[in-house]
């Protein structure tokens, strides 16, 4: 069966000018934008793979790629206006059938299990969805009070979101609605139930800087190695 | 104003000739529970410090502390059944007024900043309970099926959970029961209103491996400095 992998980094609101952006910040020698596409060629030296960028940094990327002789072959598709633009961008340069796993440029630390699992499960099921635990204490924030939530209800959504293709590519040609936060919930409107799969704890979305240097210890560990 | 820090460490069910509880694996040179102790003693060095322990583990904790030279004043209390017991039993060895830090002893990189805010709130409103926001998508697992959660309404509760200590103590002395999740569940049926403040994403409570690994980088960094 083909494998697709749809790498989507950064959203429309960079400016040029403005700090580097994250999936371009470099960790263990390279930017983590190369360390997310490598992972997904280790794990199947045949997936096609598209990358996802907003229009502004498309020269640059190609620039980091000639600097670090990043050799991986993968298309690049342009960024929209909103995630669920940029998505539905990308699955346009995906033809034909198969899986494909919709994953943030971010997430460098989805370990080779997770996308096995993901894997099986789309091909059984459509779709599959990794997801962890929550290990705090919620609360439910609304006009200015706060109630606990039974967090055990509760799970942390991580990507990469696998999909079997045509099913998402045609859950993609509904119209935009701001309730669409990720591409499951995208799938959801069309009627499909959602398969969760477990998640590996290390998957985190680079968003902090303490998440950059948790990246960088790990993904130098696995350089060394 | 006194202070007072409740450090409860470990529950009951930790078995001797387990592997070594959390609290006391090493991290840049000392044990866990060491570098939180620290915390509070380096925020305010007055501040009178109360460890809870489960009982058999009271006397590896002084071995520990002789090991390493550990020499910051500090009670021991017993732990209990649950951990709403093991913070009754701190909790009685506070005496006076003054406010009280309730903090996990696996969390060793809350920021002096957060302890700041949570000590002006409890001073003010009698609660502070530290929560960041969540950067994940969250779904509602029940009955083998799920739904998307607005995220933007939730928040991850953390610790320290401070409090004036009579009224934690009043709350303490209610009946045990099991939706008592945190200290803030536990005040917040006494009818008390919560107040959320602004906590450091860095401060995460040790749980996975990867955790540990975060915490020593950052830890080292520190002692580095």
């Amino acid at each position: 069966m083909k494998t697709f992998a749809l790498i989507v980094a950064g959203g429309s609101g960079v400016r040029m000018g403005g700090p580097l952006p994250k999936q371009f910040v470099e960790i263990a020698g390279k930017p983590i934008l190369m360390h997310t596409i490598e992972l997904f060629s280790r794990f199947d030296n045949k997936m096609e793979l598209i990358v996802v960028l907003p229009a502004a940094q498309s020269i640059f990327w190609e620039e980091l790629c000639r600097r670090h002789r990043f050799e991986i072959p993968h298309q690049v598709a342009c960024g929209g206006e909103t995630r669920f633009h940029s998505v539905s961008n990308g699955l346009e340069l995906a033809r034909g059938d198969g899986i494909v796993f919709i994953h943030d440029g971010v997430r460098p630390l989805v370990s080779s299990v997770t996308l096995r699992r993901c894997f099986e499960t789309a091909v059984q099921q459509g779709n599959a969805v990794p997801a962890v635990p929550v290990s705090e204490s919620v609360r439910w924030v609304e006009n200015g009070l706060n109630h606990p939530v039974d967090r055990s209800k509760l799970v942390l959504i991580q990507t990469p979101q696998t999909f079997r293709l045509p099913l998402i590519q045609a859950a993609y040609r509904q119209p935009f609605d701001p309730a669409f936060t990720d591409d499951a919930s995208v799938l959801e409107k069309t009627g499909a139930a959602i398969q969760l799969v477990e998640g590996n704890p290390e998957n985190i979305k680079i968003t902090w800087p303490a998440d950059l240097r948790l990246a960088e210890l790990m993904l130098e560990t696995e350089t060394s190695r």
